[in-house]
């Protein structure tokens, strides 16, 4: 499937192999999952290492390994669509990481929508009964 | 640090080598999001391989794979705090999952409040700037 019907197409193709990947990524990380802090929208789960943890509690911005890339990901640095810092949560066990944000810029997601907007979040669409996809919101489509 | 202290106590010690854990289970799994469809709140990060994405969709109720115990866990078995499914979503690039969930039990963490109440979710503490952990409700404690 084509990096374009990945991301707007209606078609199923989960990359089950994705943590294997990140495990082979070569630095330690853990699951970051960042939520606006005002609506309660699940924007993107990301990956980070002690030093993206350190940077976002210096910077006050969402920040991430980036595991494909293998480099530090400040959030919005090159988009200007900062997610800033509310406040880090841990989770029961300490192996992930809630960031939760205040979008700056227009979306957390790198992908827009039909009138070139950044859609605010990642998780976009839902599964349908059939296996297909379907957009949640028809203005991001 | 022991059990009680990673899970109760002030004390940061998160585990980043846990997503080299995870690919080293022997399952091709994804990052599993957890959110509560009526309140908005992250209840916790769990793994997800094809077999529990397809129980999930045929059971209706969020799924993982557990991944220190090698086995399929479809959340409440154990405990009876199911978590219904509303529906599932799916992130831009297709390498993680929403479940958007209802509670039908208490809690979805196995910790424990100290009325021995199952917490709501898992991220009951935040991080303080000097770096300790602090409880977020006073009555999760």
């Amino acid at each position: 499937m084509s990096h374009q019907e990945l991301e707007e197409g209606i078609g199923l193709d989960l990359d089950f192999t994705k943590l294997r990947k990140v495990a082979n990524c070569g630095a330690d990380v853990l699951p970051a999952v960042a939520q606006d802090a005002r609506t309660g929208e699940v924007l993107i789960v990301g990956y980070a290492n002690e030093l993206a943890l350190e940077t976002a509690r210096e910077t006050g911005m969402a920040t991430f390994w980036s595991t494909s890339r293998d480099e530090l990901w400040i959030k919005g640095t090159t988009s200007g669509d900062y997610l800033q810092l509310e406040e880090i949560r841990v989770n029961c066990e300490q192996n992930s990481i809630l960031y939760r944000v205040v979008p700056a810029g227009k979306g957390a997601c790198h992908t827009k929508n039909r009138e070139g907007v950044a859609r605010s979040g990642c998780y976009y669409r839902r599964l349908r009964d059939d296996g297909s996809l379907e957009f949640i919101d028809p203005e991001q489509v």
